[in-house]
């Protein structure tokens, strides 16, 4: 049994890393850090998980945490990782960074998206993005995983065999994204207040929203030249679930069949990324709570489109559950440990 | 005081109807017909109404019920028309089919899009294409005037100034849009069970949605020649609401404020338009109960492309809200006569 | 045309009351002030009241607002009247508050529930409580109108009947109050996190509530002797709305058509009570966006105990409708008057 | 590895058998059968379950399923099971069973509130009712376990303790339950319509729901005594969930923490029963998509009543959770497995 720690451990993604790793078959929970609930019963503050752990909050302060673990999962805010994780890979310990610090490969793109210095741009080659389906090999020796964003994954997921067999026109992609409330946090903001979210749908940051340019990053090493996407997000009033509906222009005509097979195949060896039967398009129940992606393909013939849906839990394999993947990668265990319950369909 | 018939009214629109008309200062329901609950109360279908009618449901056979009114409004699943519409339309009746019969100036679009024979073509060039405004002088004389589906009715007025000005390149239009599970109707189905639809999100219908050959022919209008759009539909675990999120590839670079003075200035005299300010999106929830259309305007300069939100109530502007717009024009009555409510916010 | 001011505007009740004023037949809204938000466009708080009205929020420690208006609405905290009630009173403004100051004859009750001094004790005797239903004639002339809570509205107007014909053993009542999350307020907390509170149910403040001590004081006036409720409020995921299933031990045996046309001659003269058909539940979507109350009732045989069900939407005849409702009698208007729109079904 | 049987699998309780036990440690799934759908992929039918079970539906009419199984679970609506279970019976099959037909020790409660002959009364004695908590040791030899009904489970788990220690006044017992729509099946009728059943709630079967006997049969066994209860069910607009608040006039006066402390005592042993801390109440959340119970007191000092509120996950602990459990004890397993998984907090 290896020791987890998780830093900052309160909010959603932590919540989900606890329920996640209270069952794994091969990690043991060491401890939770919070800025603030530090000396809480964590299952006084999720009381659903009462009689799975009984730890209590630590100091965020002091990062003994993590020296006394194997591994340490950061759910922080971005920009903070810069007290934790240089320490903490100086030491030997391998991290798990579910913010955003250690997305991107170039400390001027966080900067110019997320609009601060980055904390710490001296280990970011140490860094690898943490999508298992496209950076395998890369995260076994990686000090530090870069955690990919919810959105990220369920785009990259739904483009990356399209884009690397070439068959998009240049600038002809569209990520039109839809994502429940969860997604939002645990913070309070009027934005995730019941009233003014419930029965009702709006787009946000469009245009802007900053899980573009890391989108655009793998996507463009995907498909070996620069790609650019235009991003929509959109806030349904649901708890959980992310569903993509990414637009490209193809460049030979080709059926939607002809795709999905393609998928297959691409994707044939992917445990949690599963192609849809032909013509049946994916919902966010059926992967509810669970570490899958579930993609489907249609094409608009008479526009020469391909639309790819692809559906993720957000906090799971688009956070939490992906971060496990990326864990048990690490260390060598079954990619499935500790992730292979089915989803809660309803 | 005109007398109006509701042709058909015991679903979603026809409760919308009666809402609306039971209200209106210059018109009165004259009756209701239905094809199942005849010799119902119509109060003890939808309890909320009552106190604010008192009328049996009539047969549904005869058309009796037209005969006696001065203006009929069909709420019927396409293809049942046939019976009513032209014998109405022989007596001199005016009619507001909410239903598909009639949205088309070509019967074999029709006929290619909804797998069967045009109940009625004859008629057909006595037909007005609903959407007050583009086609408010055209509605005044109409015999008969076919309710715009909700998915056009939204995707129609974000597009339109963009199309009139000849702003975006060829091809490049799709319609991403998101509607409450409302617009599924009142009949049973797997798909608007509560559990099969709540907490989760899919695309249906993606690529041959109806609605698609009707938002066509009215955009190729507007624009002048031939506009095709990719146009995908979504349900939204919400009753009412309906959001699109359109795109299109800008011929020449101009910013959001541009685009936003452009609709302002183009919807300047139209009560049912609202242009957001710069920067606000638009929610669903803001129009509930109401018939208005609000719109904002985003720019992705990286992409070259605008993205266009719009939302509307899809029972109010998008059917029986416009449909009473409409009735209102025909009649020469003030157009926001029944239908001047401030929207629920929540 | 009489001058209304709303003190205290920005929360939900606030809206509700610009809702439903703006399109009030006989008022006029003058202004409205707010602690925080003096200086924005109200419309901008709340787009969906982008055209229905221009106001900006004054600030809100001066009175001045409520001098220059006929009659104002006070949307504040509890506690807070103090500042603002007597001074308006004194000058002859006839003042609604919908805050829990001036529903409590005897300011000891006040003070032991809500844990505070009352603020001004010395003008208690000039307030009525305003619950149309029961005190009509006492507020024609009442300087202040204790506008009643959401709970004892639905509550009082559950049991009156009953414990006017004094039908229920002592001790026996019990009611169980279902709400929507409105009821909690624009606050931002984490019981009205969208995540927290959406698909789960819960009761809060059991055997505590301060609505109790409220609702027991109009019970016992029914009454003519002291009645004492068990109250439970429960937080259900839905926006609006509110049911109380209220529970009585009857002292004779009588069946639910018997008490049925008890209620249907008690609440004759009562428009905005309807008593539902035999065997027939209210939901609270029946009256949504609506000032009525529809009550049903039920008898258990085996036990000896009536249930009854009674719905209003919490934010209307729960709080923003009934204020105007009261309004209206006390200007002379008809008691419909602004209140007359049909309920959203859906 | 034990062969376990579902005979009548499509609904969700089929369901979430077939999720609890893809993954239990000792039973395999043999086959599930269907009136309707027979020959379909069960993963076609529910594709969450895609990868989980490649079962192909057997026709429901020949037994033969359940002959080569070890258990059989029968999830069919009351009065089906008359063609299935005797035979099973008698072939030494053990048969949980999650309708109604075997939960009466007398066949005529049955009849009388379920309004037909029971379709194999000769076996009845042969059967137990199935909740553990209560019946344990019974369970284990039992032919036939009549697995219990929702409200009933989370009702008796909240009333025992404080019936086995008569602290209650006969003829007090309130209970008011509130259900996720989920309780209602998968069935299309108007009730579990989207539109009908979002953004509202409502009593139903008021003072009649059929697990009124079936509550009262086992509460009276506890007390020793002849026990009635006044019970009324809600439909809340969330998926899974339910909440039973249970009002009791007390003998004696205690507090809520010494009762709080009865109930740790007389449920220490009860894995899947949480009694929680002072003054935290249960919500239906903490307990998703798992097997628990969770229960907290308080006492209205002022009418000497108790307030008990349990929540359990109606299609878990009240239905195939419970069920699976049943199996565990039968089979001397540990009660826990296939059913260790935490609650989705959200």
């Amino acid at each position: 049994m290896i020791k987890v720690a998780i830093i900052g451990g309160t909010g959603y993604t932590g919540q989900e890393l606890v329920r996640i790793l209270c069952r794994h078959p091969r990690a043991k929970l060491e401890g939770i850090s919070a800025r603030s609930g530090a000396g809480q019963n964590y299952a006084d503050i999720y009381t659903s998980l009462r009689g799975f752990t009984g730890i209590i909050c630590e100091d965020f302060g002091d990062g003994e945490l993590i020296q006394r673990s194997d591994v340490g999962f950061a759910a922080l805010p971005h920009g903070l990782s810069g007290e934790i994780v240089p320490e903490a890979v100086n030491r030997g310990k391998r991290v798990i960074d579910l913010g955003a610090d250690f997305r991107f490969s170039d400390e001027r793109v966080y900067e110019e998206w997320y609009g601060a210095k980055h904390p710490c741009p001296a280990i970011l080659k140490r860094a690898v993005y943490g999508l298992p389906e496209l950076k395998r090999n890369a995260i076994v020796d990686a000090a530090i995983v870069g955690n990919p964003g919810c959105y990220p994954t369920c785009s990259i997921l739904a483009l990356t065999p399209l884009l690397k067999e070439d068959m998009l026109e240049e600038g002809s992609v569209i990520i039109d994204a839809k994502s429940g409330i969860s997604g939002e946090g645990r913070s309070l903001r009027l934005g995730s207040h019941f009233c003014e979210c419930n029965e009702s749908v709006k787009a946000y940051s469009v245009a802007g929203h900053r899980h573009t340019p890391e989108t655009e990053e793998q996507l463009s090493a995907v498909a070996g030249k620069k790609v650019t996407v235009t991003f929509t997000p959109h806030l349904v009033p649901m708890q959980r679930g992310m569903l993509v509906t990414a637009y490209g222009k193809l460049k030979k005509g080709v059926d939607a069949e002809w795709l999905r097979q393609l998928y297959i195949g691409y994707y044939q060896d992917e445990y949690f990324v599963r192609v849809m039967k032909e013509g049946v398009m994916p919902t966010t129940g059926q992967v509810r709570g669970s570490n899958f992606c579930d993609i489907s393909l249609a094409v608009d013939q008479r526009a020469g489109r391909v639309i790819v849906c692809s559906v993720i839990d957000n906090l799971v394999k688009g956070a939490s559950g992906q971060a496990v993947q990326n864990m048990n990668i690490i260390f060598g265990f079954d990619e499935k440990d500790g992730l292979d319950m089915p989803p809660l369909y309803l």
